[in-house]
């Protein structure tokens, strides 16, 4: 539904720009570089990327300042920016409404932490469309999205048979893969992003680069009552 | 410089009006007085209220809902409405800026959570005007309010004589004691908050009712050159 790819960028731009304008004594640049290796070597849901980051820069960088100040400044901004910049994709949000107004049962299955894809979620509006128990994050329910077992408890708590489902996601194997061993259908979102080059395994029953052209494959393919745009 | 107490009813029930909207099934009145016992029972840092909340309500509450959401929309609406809310009282602002044109060095003694203190400071724009190593937050330095040694350390800080040096602050003991006993010059700021009817153990230098007053006794007794008002 949406990449965070795209906005993480600027997002710590502004982080860093907070600190800076807190005392922090180096170039943007040099910073950027820093925090960017501290995420890669960390991940993404390290919950410490600023504390580590600033521990790492030359002791000069943070003298006669207040770490943990600067600290909070460069979270808040970056939180600030990413709640302004996370948006639905271009008529994502008009697609989910008429699927949710044609009948249509609509889940999201995520990986990652709770309450930060939960939060997500909601300030991204989904769960006006959503059923919220159709909502499987990785670490509520203790199953990787490398686990088929996932999409069959999808599949059960949507009370239908599989092949009467849809998963749309961006991994050719986490989600296509996944998603087609537990006999759902499947639209591969290859798009442009980072899993765009590799295949899926298994051959996936549509393969998209934009949410958009799911609209004519469910009035087409499926039959559904949507508007055509 | 504020008080926590005010905001925190409103942003509760903004909270618990968010959980309502996402299918939480009980009366307003009924949430309410389970979240009041929980933060009572756990204290006001404790992270897990919401969980909390919603683990002691009967099982028909949350039938049929995400609690993981219903956790998130309403921690979410919680720190919106406390963002929104909290300022510094009426004229604090000016009277901090005025103390910072006058050469006044200020910083801030607090009790709490590191993180949740800085974003106050930051949220409320105070380290415009204090100096980041004159913070000392308790959970920060690992002392707390009711030593004073975290006075001490304050006016190690600082730099100069304890008796050039003033606290204010609104509790009798933690903050009005503790401060004298390293020293200072103390304001007690009475008020009518919930320390307002316990007297300090030692003589504070000042008594007062709001920040305000801290001005013509600046000018009058210690020879600041403030604006009158």
């Amino acid at each position: 539904m949406f990449t965070t790819t795209a906005f993480a960028r600027r997002a710590r731009e502004r982080a860093i720009a907070a600190m800076i304008e807190r005392g922090l004594k180096a170039t943007p640049e040099v910073v950027f570089a820093e925090l960017a290796a501290v995420v890669e070597e960390f991940g993404s849901n390290d919950d410490r990327h600023y504390d580590r980051l600033l521990k790492r820069l030359p002791a000069e960088a943070t003298a006669g300042t207040n770490p943990d100040l600067l600290v909070t400044a460069g979270v808040i901004a970056y939180h600030e920016t990413k709640w302004e910049e996370l948006r639905l994709a271009p008529g994502a949000a008009r697609l989910l409404a008429d699927l949710n107004a044609a009948g249509v049962r609509l889940g999201v299955i995520s990986a990652g932490l709770t309450r930060k894809q939960m939060e997500k979620i909601l300030r991204l509006g989904m769960d006006r469309y959503v059923e919220p128990q159709l909502i499987l994050i990785t670490d509520q329910v203790g199953v990787a999205k490398s686990n088929p077992l996932l999409y069959r408890m999808a599949v059960e708590l949507a009370g239908v048979p599989a092949e009467r489902t849809m998963h749309v996601g961006d991994h050719p194997q986490k989600d296509a893969d996944g998603a087609k061993r537990a006999g759902m259908q499947v639209a591969w979102h290859r798009g442009t992003g980072k899993y765009s080059q590799i295949q899926p395994e298994l051959e996936p029953d549509h393969i998209i680069d934009s949410l958009e052209e799911l609209r004519p494959i469910f009035i087409e393919r499926y039959g559904l009552a949507l508007p055509p745009r």
